[in-house]
């Protein structure tokens, strides 16, 4: 199936059945929203994957109690970097340098322009800018899963302090910014599943100049 | 191609050689990003495709003249709505019921669901949050762009304020958040064309709980 018929097949699922995504498709989806791009690739960005019911447990609540946190099957939680530091861009910079086994002094000029860039900016800046990012992979790990025709629920209805409170995010220097739980749709009992899905037209979306 | 092998093929394309994409390509890119998912669904954006090379030029000095923006065939300037308007939350809620055949009693709860949402914000947050969903879309274009074999690259290295003066934004209520070059890329010279690919690795992106 092309991007487009699976995008047309995925729909946010409001009800989960509970069963378990086998881990290759899991793994699938993971390497995909890792092959995002990114603002000078940095990926200012950490995925938790929560299986552990327990947790689960703690952050329902924190998320107005919604089904699908409970009744997916994995549960990720994009967190930002609470800020984007020296060491960041050093690691950043270092990967680089082996992934394309160049010298560090190489990549002088690429490392001052992004500390430039992103030293221009306030913390709370520098979190906006990085959500964004994060909204990427979003979109990856959505069509990613649609691919692997798993269940996705997108969600921005949680308590973002609340979770990083719970998941100890402020120890790690990350915040929690959105949430997707992925599993399988309980068919029978999701009010969403037969619903024609809306999409703005086309000549309403789009002006061509 | 799956999209993981999609998105290895792809990299942010730093010099196209002005050819034009099939207009059907183009077509089918447009589909699968107007299909991406959004909070409520509401689109809170609207995409510009600027064929017209005497708008690119007045663009280009509005980017620092990368040169993607005049060699590129297809430019795409992703505008967040410049506020959300009750208006635009009818015009929403409308466009469900014709489409999912309703009245619009019927949806009488989910309209006052998303007003409380979204009249709880400042125009700013508004601004922030319609950014972010542009950036889902954005995702899914350039996953779109990689499956048809068409080079692109996401830039938000762009004057957004020159932006908005020069395409009249402000007047339609829309401001320009993101620029995406779609063509081919002139990979003889294209210094990135045959660079490894850079993503952090599995380990330090992801964390299982």
């Amino acid at each position: 199936m092309s991007l487009l018929e699976n995008l047309k097949w995925r729909y946010a699922t409001k009800k989960m059945d509970g069963s378990l995504v086998d881990e290759s498709k899991v793994q699938q989806i993971l390497e995909a929203t890792r092959y995002s791009a990114s603002s000078f690739g940095l990926q200012p960005y950490h995925i938790l994957v929560v299986k552990d019911p327990a947790i689960r447990e703690k952050l329902s609540p924190a998320s107005y109690n919604q089904p699908q946190i409970l009744g997916c099957s994995h549960f990720l939680v994009f967190c930002i970097w609470d800020d984007i530091k020296e060491e960041h861009i050093d690691t950043f910079i270092a990967d680089i340098a082996a992934k394309r086994n160049l010298p560090l002094e190489a990549l002088k000029d690429y490392k001052a322009y992004i500390t430039g860039s992103v030293s221009s900016r306030s913390v709370e800046e520098k979190n906006i800018w990085s959500a964004k990012q994060a909204y990427i992979a979003l979109g990856t790990a959505l069509a990613a899963a649609a691919e692997a025709k798993v269940d996705s629920t997108p969600m921005e209805g949680f308590n973002p302090a609340q979770y990083d409170e719970i998941l100890g995010l402020k120890e790690k220097g990350l915040k929690s910014v959105v949430i997707l739980a992925l599993g399988h749709r309980d068919a029978p009992n999701d009010y969403m599943v037969n619903l024609p899905k809306v999409r703005r037209d086309s000549d309403l979306l789009f002006t061509t100049l």
